[in-house]
């Protein structure tokens, strides 16, 4: 696992502290007959100016991780009770703020025990030092595409500084402050449902029609031919045609004053059909991004997480610089993006919002590293989904008339069927049986198990889809 | 509080079930030795076709709420165990897609326990009996934009049937399948950083700039002068000017086919400086969304919850048919939207995400929920805001050259500095003496204390401004 562990210390400042508009939200109710008033301070205390020496100090620590400047002080949420904040220095302050609106009943109400305490370790992909944390796949998209537009402009512009044209004219969505430079994406990707999201997500139309969209370039993504190593000499092919439509794409685009700022990309293009393309099309996939300037955003919500065998999908292509932005979510409990200092917010404010993610969420994620690490689970990944992989093989062998296409890493494997109605009909079937399995593109079927799907399980699976594809008609 | 109370059956499905792609992530870390396979199942067991009959039973109820074509059955996470799946008809199967890879470590992994148990009820605006559950407020807007285009572009055909043509097209984002329709907004206006909402922003500069946008309509807010008794014609003509401006903007963007298919207005304008309007001026919005067949989606992320004194602030307008949509976060600690039957998806899929909001902090609310009523907050909030603002009120008489505009609605207040630097100075003085402040639009400090902030808190922070403003250079 080529990934760096955030010292524990950073990542406490990150979860406990997370600027001053993080809402203490991790509570649960249990039977309370005090009221708010009870446990309450009788006023506020100062103990030093605000921030103060240890808010000031953290500060510095956090500032290496992600712009700081959103940050006023440190608070010390255990201490802090009912209309009282109490800050890292021990300020006791009356808060008539309350997170930008998001504390309903107050700093631990009585009739709220906290359940979270300890801090986690966060896992970054290589070359990757900020992080910013969110709430869901979608934002973590959205926001490192803005990342990457910020970015992009200040390359252009060749400062960070605005012009008083593109401050008032961005107010009304016009250029030059809105401007007109894109995102370009493949099609079969998917990345998310919200607008800008949603632009770049190319695998079902029922995800995008009647939604208005950016006109944003939309690259082929290769279609290989399987098994791999028979179509070697066409898959390559089909990989190169793939890269020169993508350089068409970026200068074309650039004629018409449409600068592509980034491209994102799948390892593995997972709602669109479980397409793999090979390590050496990412790689040059990636070159060109660095070529034209654009940013590269990898996109690892569904790969990420060890279910490849590595802990992020990407590592599989053995690239020294990846990405300038990884992006995750799903198996990480929330979301988020790691991403190069270079891509890092000039200015505070401008990558933010409420709640940024969720600090009980980081917390959970913490324990599930810990089990990862504990328990080998990469090495488990690995050894099931070869047990996994072989078995579809064999299966499609037999089955040549019901299956094809057996592909995968670790246990994030698929086979395909002839056509969607016999897929979904295997699906059923198999959960009929016992067995819950997903469908993906037009007629994969996908697996998506746990770190903790052990070789025995593979097994278990691959004799009741054997018992099935026996009697299939 | 004029909102209904959803029956805690319906909600209880919602936050215990709420479909198949729900992950169990309500577990939080404890010491723990066993492994996963200690506990697990031997194999699959099935009683019953899936889904069964308690699943189908579920799925109609479910089915009155929101569109279940996205479900397949309903899971008991309480008896799942490691990579074996329990539905709620007590078959158990192995579970090789997890909810879209989702559960790293399998279900009820010894290493975590559960820490949330019951249902909550959830509180619908009048006539909006539909709820779709998000993580955040953006995503909620974006959400509510896409669920509103659905609904429009549905009225155009006048079905929900695509044709081939539009289904190709959006693929591509292209018309006719990815419609060039828009959603209006307001100058001053602020609904998130994603890149729908971002387009419907216009509150700061800083939020927007370099990023691409939407060429969507933007109608100027009123700008009201105060004290609002001194200026009663003023103000009305303002307010007429920008409906009139409304009613323009829509039908010069339909005579270029750019048809407004939503307006979104926030009851208070937050973020912009705590702009507010008169309840005529938003009934008479209202009425003209109607006119035109354009959805009305009210915003209510950060005026929602209680602390205009209402529980949704929409209410103070009185009236019946306030809104088609309303949309909440913050305070409700997750975030998502109220809507109307009619606004309800033709079919599954359209609107969705892997965890659409986090049952966990829906259980948390419903705490808070009880807590408001069981201490009558509402009630709280009247009588504290009441002494906050006739306190702001009468320290404007004071400090004229300081004050102004002291605004407000429950303890939902705001007073103006004459500028910035001013504004920031108070703040900050305020700090150091123990209260905290938050500052909005240009040079305003507004108040978002909890639902637990008492009248003397209010002249606890009353006596301390005061003493700041006496001395105040």
């Amino acid at each position: 696992m080529a990934a760096t562990i955030l010292s524990r210390q950073l990542t406490n400042i990150l979860q406990q502290n997370l600027r001053f508009s993080l809402p203490r939200s991790r509570y649960v109710s249990q039977s309370a007959n005090k009221t708010d008033v009870d446990d309450e301070f009788d006023g506020p205390l100062m103990k030093t100016e605000v921030p103060g020496p240890k808010s000031r100090k953290l500060m510095k620590k956090l500032n290496e991780l992600q712009n700081t400047g959103a940050v006023n002080f440190f608070c010390d949420y255990e201490e802090s009770r009912g209309n009282y904040l109490v800050d890292v220095d021990g300020n006791r302050m009356l808060d008539l703020y309350t997170q930008i609106a998001s504390i309903p009943l107050g700093y631990n109400h009585p009739a709220l025990v906290k359940v979270l305490q300890n801090p986690e370790n966060a896992v970054a992909p290589k070359g990757l030092k900020q992080i910013q944390t969110m709430a869901c796949g979608s934002c973590s998209n959205e926001n490192a595409f803005k990342a990457a537009c910020i970015w992009y402009r200040n390359k252009e512009r060749g400062k960070a500084i605005h012009t008083k044209e593109e401050l008032e004219s961005c107010m009304i969505n016009q250029a030059p402050g809105s401007p007109d430079i894109t995102i370009l994406s493949f099609m079969g990707g998917f990345h998310g449902r919200t607008f800008g999201c949603l632009t770049a997500t190319h695998s079902k139309p029922v995800h995008k029609v009647d939604i208005p969209a950016f006109n944003w370039p939309t690259a082929p993504f290769p279609t290989l031919k399987y098994p791999l190593e028979e179509f070697v000499r066409e898959n390559a092919q089909e990989e190169e045609r793939c890269l020169e439509e993508v350089e068409d794409l970026i200068v074309k685009f650039r004629k018409k004053g449409r600068n592509v700022a980034a491209i994102i990309i799948e390892p593995i293009q997972s709602e669109g059909g479980d397409n793999h393309a090979s390590d050496d099309f990412f790689k040059k996939l990636r070159n060109i991004a660095k070529k034209h300037g654009c940013a590269f955003l990898c996109d690892e919500v569904q790969t990420g997480g060890g279910s490849t065998g590595k802990f992020w999908a990407h590592e599989h292509w053995g690239l020294d610089d990846p990405a300038d932005i990884v992006t995750f979510s799903k198996k990480f409990l929330s979301g988020g993006y790691f991403y190069k200092d270079e891509l890092r917010p000039d200015v505070p404010y401008r990558i933010f919002n409420t709640w940024l993610g969720d600090p009980s969420k980081s917390l959970m994620f913490a324990e599930v590293l810990n089990v990862i690490k504990r328990e080998k689970l990469l090495d488990n990944v690995i050894e099931s989904g070869k047990v996994l992989l072989q078995g579809l093989k064999d299966l499609q062998v037999l089955y040549p008339h019901i299956l094809n296409k057996a592909r995968g890493k670790g246990t994030f494997c698929s086979i395909d069927a002839p056509n969607e109605t016999i897929r979904n009909q295997l699906v059923l079937k198999m959960r009929n049986k016992g067995i819950v399995l997903g469908g993906c593109g037009e007629k994969s079927i996908r697996f998506r198990p746990a770190l903790v799907f052990r070789p025995h399980h593979a097994n278990l699976f691959l004799n009741v889809f054997s018992d099935i594809l026996a009697v299939h008609k």
